[in-house]
């Protein structure tokens, strides 16, 4: 018999067998998880698995108390970090987080020890986010000792509040030091945002070495871009016609 | 019964699926399409529609009003810049531009974000067009407001005719803040162009990095390697034997 | 009849084959070598011969002291290296190093020829190694006169003790002017350690790219990352569960 | 019935293929030749043809005069300079070169536009030669003038006679402003230099952008490396055992 979960641990394999895919990740590194905000609980991947074994069985099913519900292998280390982002973002914050993907690709990560915000140049960034992409700060020495990933989800929640990031809108950030996490209405769309997040970063940086001094597009061609893919009229694609 | 559009669409399905190929683009961006000159209509890309997804069926044919004459599904978002780059450059400007491709290639997109011309340093860009690779400045606010995409089109004619490029032998170009635009004599060669560009980017970012005041080459050697592949006494290929 | 050192030929063969696979060198460069601390034995790849003609019948079992036990090729170039390396760190020094790696992997090399250390800059660092990755002196000309290969050991192992990291945690080095050594518990961990090498190298060379200012990771990160994989309490992964 | 020049045929084929492979050059570009210096005949890619329609009928044959001994297509725009390093290397100098390969290989061309020779920075480029890879300056409007593909061989040969490179020692070059070339003992081992040449660009580029101040590396490290590939006592491979 499948279990209660078998739909959610399928969605969430899926998501991260597309990591090695897109080259985001090399070995076990990276992570996704699928989420049911009416169950409460998400699926996500086993700690230290390489993506060659995995399957959707071995999926962990965790509730937003990081209790394992359903799965026999220990989760991912970054589930803490998960669970913040899913209780603040979707559950107490009401934007519709799914999935949420962390990987260590390589222009992302670049940016991310740079401790840079990727600067909004162009209209591919501006195709998928309004803002720069934001680059937390280091996590301080207490938050590191009190509950080392749990605070970086609450890092996370708390640079987007400080600087009126709306996560429904900005869904993907670099966490300073570290690397990149991003999130979407379900697991697959928390992947392709990973995957825009990690293009957008190695254009960015082709431009600066480019030109170093490279300027921001201008507010009006951000907006415009933004809204033909996502605002009411929006004429991208083939959903809303 | 194949539709009056069947070898058209076919053309323009080909050149679409070479973008994946040649890693011009991930996902659904980027756009091919193929025109017929006598019929006044082209066949392009579905809006949002991944390239694992496209069939030859799906794509949708236009003609130079916007209107939809076959297809099912919304054509490229970008179809209005198409419509007014067919319009100008081959119809009132009698050029032989059959097929248009747009994509987000990294290299290209970091110098149209930065702003900058590619400067004409070497013999692989002097075998395909005698000019830097043009940029544009960015649209202007009410161009913007006005219509975004034909705008897009009108940006890049004018930009043309204002520094006296010659679209024939001129193939490409990149938006500012945007990223790339080719064309040629159908839609199989706009790709090729679109791939040359990507290439000459990188090969040009390579060069400013080994030596940030490197010199363009000198007329004469762009010119001899421009005539030996496209003037009267072309050597280059078989074609002309 | 299996020699005796069969399942040590297949270790190393098996290696060695990752190397092609992660793109860490072309053609014949790069060598794996697996160790039986018990014998006082390793197999290693044969000089010059290219991956895809690599059998396991064809590695080259030697001993400490450079003795072929079995094998009818001539061993890599590099063996005095390993040999060196085999000795010090694991017979004398205790480590538990089953494996040797060392590849001209184009990102590390980069900083080899560029005659600096890795600094550490983020947690994809941290979370394999505690130190920057340290880059040895050109070897002297005496050393290189005397005998080149053993001396390159020789030189690692000085570097080592001069500057006080601990073979067992800083796995990797760069020999100036040349290129990557890694090694692990046996010779599959090596080869990872090679590929996490390359990784590193090449997010450090986007880092300072990005930022030529930019600063080492805060060392309390750096613990907590490398303790969370590797320390007494370690809860990344399944094995210690 | 086979031709008389089959075997070379299938040799100049071979080789050619090696292009795509090694991501070398995209399309038509590049082209590699193979000498028979007893019949004085090389055997050479046709001109822009794909390298997925090739064949090693398709392959020209073609004399030091220039004359077509065999084959029914144009062969490459750049003959006239194969024709020249043959005729000064390989039967007025003496050199054993059997093979040639000119490609548009990304990072070497980035080098040649740059005008820079590649300094000698490491030992993966001392395995190979004992100098920097030189880099000619750009051909004078009277030599482009006379006779452009000639005058490509001719400016190499002179660069060589005038920096005292032995072309036997020192099998690569960029022609400034335009791209690499190579030769080796056979088309096989030309290609293998031009893939070399490749990579060694690539870490050089990686090199200076770690450290835009990195040094060369010592002559006695340069000529340990050499030595033991190449020298009378060489001890890397299989062949001399």
């Amino acid at each position: 018999m499948a279990g209660a979960y078998q739909s959610l641990k399928e969605e969430a394999y899926e998501a991260n067998m597309e990591i090695p895919k897109h080259d985001l990740a090399v070995y076990t590194w990276g992570n996704v998880s699928a989420f049911d905000a009416g169950k409460s609980v998400f699926a996500i991947k086993p700690s230290g698995v390489p993506y060659s074994e995995l399957t959707s069985a071995a999926m962990v099913v965790v509730d937003l108390d990081g209790k394992i519900v359903e799965g026999k292998l220990r989760p991912s280390s970054d589930t803490q970090t998960h669970i913040v982002l899913y209780k603040e973002f979707a559950v107490k914050g009401g934007c519709k987080v799914g999935g949420i993907i962390h990987t260590h690709s390589p222009a992302a990560v670049g940016w991310a020890q740079a401790m840079r915000a990727v600067p909004l140049f162009g209209t591919t960034h501006a195709d998928h986010i309004q803002t720069e992409i934001p680059c937390t700060p280091y996590l301080s020495k207490e938050a590191v000792e009190r509950d080392y990933e749990k605070e970086t989800g609450t890092l996370i929640v708390e640079h987007f509040k400080q600087h009126g990031y709306n996560p429904a809108e900005t869904n993907m950030v670099l966490v300073g030091g570290h690397g990149p996490f991003a999130w979407g209405s379900d697991a697959a769309k928390a992947v392709y945002n990973g995957v825009v997040l990690e293009e957008v970063c190695k254009m960015a940086l082709n431009t600066i070495l480019v030109n170093p001094g490279a300027m921001q597009l201008p507010d009006y061609i951000v907006n415009k871009h933004y809204m033909r893919k996502h605002g009411p009229g929006a004429y991208y694609g083939q959903q809303n016609r």
